[in-house]
Order: structure tokens, then sequence, then C-alpha cells
């Protein structure tokens, strides 16, 4: 897409909401690793696959806010194109290698039995890829008629790993105790609530609103969207196990009883 | 507001302050990282909060380092606005992330109950948030008017926060041992006297001084303010931690009792 004129109020919106990208990114990072010692060995996982989304999701972020003041310059007051084009690939790779990750995440915090855990992500992992390959050639697209294509395609891969996080997130909820499970499915909402920001943020320029607007709400809606899909999502991942850990009695510094690590199986 | 013309004295002291400002958030954050283990388990997430607290905002201040330099330039032995804006919501966005972040820190070492510890936490969140949103307009603003009206609205959740830590840190400190009592106390000053700090480099401009008195004033206000109630701050944290540990004769290898971090609950 070509890049509309902005205000300087605009392009100071999606500037700043890149660095807070960035900087919650950094935090969340510094977070996960040292919390990591904080947790029973068998939620440590979990702790390792968050710190890897922030610092994949971090590295892009700086990407994009470079980009971002790269492709406008200040003239007569408002922000025009400098005709270096905006790469709107980073996001696209960000989530390659972030969604399945993040669908590793709650995997590992769930605790699920070898075999289950193995088939699941594998299903998960295939469907992501779908997800991402089908939707980028509709972001590409300044027309109306292949955003909506790719849109389609798309959000078939995209409602299936939600439906199977939530259902499956609905079925381990059910064997917790009392406050597991409002964790749990405090999670499933949060899960639906901020992944449903990335198709409405998708669709904005179909919505017949101006090329600045659409614009400017991409980049927000994508940058909110990924802020409390990877640095919040982690924080209630770290509660959950904080909350499992507390109703099994266990400490951090038990020794992991399961394999820990085990992405693929 | 627009940048006024400086001195190199003027220049220089902000650029100067502003590196050491950067230089007390990375080697706070170095210790904070490693002081963690020399703490019994359960304080041990006040740390890992300061740890985040110092990250982000080092992260801010390379940003407005950067910023400082190149919204200026050295002409005929002074230094004129380049043209470049300089962005002033880096400041507001580290807020939005560090405050809540700071009170955090204090609930954390101060080991309340679960109960009170997350309804704290809930009201002190929103009362950032409004405090940093409400303050933002008036930054923006170069009029005297706005920025007086924003300046009192920011106020109200300020001075609430404060006088949650201040009585909260009041209670504490009763039921404590002497030591650990006046660290409490000191604390709660150093709370007070920092956090003094922001809302005088915010009036600044509105006391009919001259621009680059009002530019440079708010920068050194908020670095020096930055500093004491972050760095400062995350190192009485660290000391009333060690004086709780003398008092209850506990060790750093000691394993946590209690559930130790709980961000959510």
């Amino acid at each position: 897409m070509s890049l509309p004129t902005l205000t300087t109020g605009e392009y100071s919106l999606v500037y700043n909401l890149l660095s807070l990208a960035i900087a919650a990114m950094l935090g969340s990072f510094v977070f996960y690793v040292q919390a990591r010692s904080q947790l029973h060995a068998k939620y440590r996982p979990a702790m390792v696959l968050s710190s890897l989304v922030v610092a994949i999701a971090g590295y892009h972020y700086f990407r994009i806010f470079e980009g971002w003041q790269s492709a406008y310059v200040l003239k007569n007051g408002s922000y025009e194109a400098s005709g270096v084009p905006f790469n709107d690939a980073y996001r696209y790779v960000d989530w390659l290698l972030t969604v399945p990750l993040l669908c590793a995440e709650l995997i590992a915090v769930l605790a699920l039995s070898a075999g289950v855990r193995g088939k699941m992500m594998g299903k998960l992992v295939v469907a992501a890829v779908l997800m991402i390959a089908l939707g980028y050639p509709g972001e590409l697209s300044g027309e109306s008629g292949p955003r909506v294509m790719w849109a389609v395609f798309s959000t078939i891969p995209f409602t299936y790993i939600l439906y199977v996080l939530w259902v499956q997130l609905g079925k381990v909820a059910k064997d917790n105790d009392p406050k597991v499970k409002k964790l749990l499915d405090q999670t499933r909402w949060l899960l639906l609530a901020t992944w449903g920001f990335y198709p409405i943020a998708y669709a904005l320029p179909l919505l017949k609103i101006s090329g600045a607007s659409a614009t400017v709400g991409v980049q927000v809606g994508y940058s909110i969207a990924d802020i409390l899909a990877k640095c919040g999502y982690g924080f209630m991942i770290y509660a959950i196990a904080r909350a499992k850990m507390d109703a099994a009695g266990e400490t951090a510094t038990d020794v992991a009883t399961t394999p820990a690590l085990q992405v693929v199986s």
C-alpha cells in the first residue's frame, strides 16, 4: 500500500506506540528470564518460550520503528511519504516465528501428556504457517478484492487455532482447582480478545475509511494486539504456573519429574 | 512546545544529565539482577521488578538522549532548534510502564497478604494510568491555561498514589523491628521527595521563567527525579529486604514458603 500523508499527531501516535511495544517486549524479556527460577522446574519451559517470543518480537518492533521513521519526512508541518517503502513483512515474519511459540507456551504450561502435546503442536504449527502465508498477499494488496479473498483464506486456519486452544483450555480448566480454573478461563478470554484484534486491524483498509486512518489504525491495532497477546499472555502463563504450584504445594526448587522442554516429540 | 535557543552550557547540562541517567539505569540493572540471589526467595520478586523498571527506563533515556541530539544544531556558538521535533512522549510512555511496576516493587517487599496486595495493586494501576494520561496533554501544550488545567487533573491521582503508599508504609513500619522501621520511614520520605520533583518540573514552564531555563529545568528536573525514584528507590527496597532477613534470621538460600511473585491474583 502507498503511504498517505499524516498529521504530526497521527504520525506520533504510531511512532510512540511502536516505541512502547519495544519497551514492553524488553521489560517482559527481563521478567521472563528471571521469573523462570521462581517456578517449579516443570513450568520453566513455558517461561523460556515466553522469553523467546518477546525477544523475537522486540527485534521486529525495533525494525518496524526504524522503518516507520524512514518512511516519512516532516514537510510544512505534516508527515509525507519519503518514498522509502514501509516493510509490512516484518510483522508477518514475526508471526511466523512467534505464533507457533505462543501455542507451545500454552501447551507447556498445561503440562499435557507427551502424546497429546506432540500431536496438537504439529497441527497448530501447520495451521499457523498457513494462516500467515495466506494473510500476507492480502496485506500487500492495496485493492479490496484480493484483500478480502486472502482474508477469508487466512481466517480458516486462524479460527482453527483459536478453536483448538479454546477447547483445550476449557478441557484442562475443568480438572483444576478453583484459582487455576479462574486463570485458565481468563486466559481463554484474553486469547480470544487479543487475537480478535488482528482480523479487525487487517480489515480496516476495507471499511471505506480514509487512507490515513486506515494506515494508523492498522499499526495501532497490530501493536496493541501484539503487546497484549505476547507480553500480557506471558504474564498470564506465569500466573497459571504459580497458581498450579500453590495448588500442588510445590516450590521453585523442586526438581522436574516430567520431561521439561519438549516442543517436538 | 517549540524549542528555545540554548547556550552550550545549557545544552550540555541536559545532554550530560541524560547520559548520567542512562549510566545509572544500566548500573542499577546490573546490580538488581545479581542482588536477587543475595535475598531470601520471598524478596526476589521485588528485585526482578526493580530490574524491569530500570531496563525500561534505560531504553527510554537512550531514546531521549538521541532525540535531544537531533533536536539541536550548533550554530555560531549556540544551540538552535534543528527542526526535528523533540519527542516528549518517551517520558510518558516510560511512566505508564514503570509507575505501576514501582508500586508493585514496594508491595512485593512489604510481603502483604495476597488479598490486600491484589486489591491495592488494582487501585494503584488505575490511578497511575489516569495520572499519566491526564498529565500528557498539558505537557504537549505550550500555553499556560491548558497546562494548569491538566496539571490539576493529573495531581488528583498522583496525590492518591502517594497517599496510599505513604499510609501503607507507615502501617507496615509499626510492626517491624527498629532497623526495618527506620528504612521504611526513610523510603517514605524518599518517595515523597523524589515524586515531589515531578510536579515541580512540570510546573516550571508556568513560572514566568524564560523559555531556555524552562526547557532545561524540565529535562534536568525529570532526569534527577527519575534517577532517585527508580535507582535510589530500588536500592532502598534491597536494603529493606536485607534488614527484614536479618531481623528474621533468614538467609538467601532459604526456600520460599509463601507464594513468591504474584503479579496477577
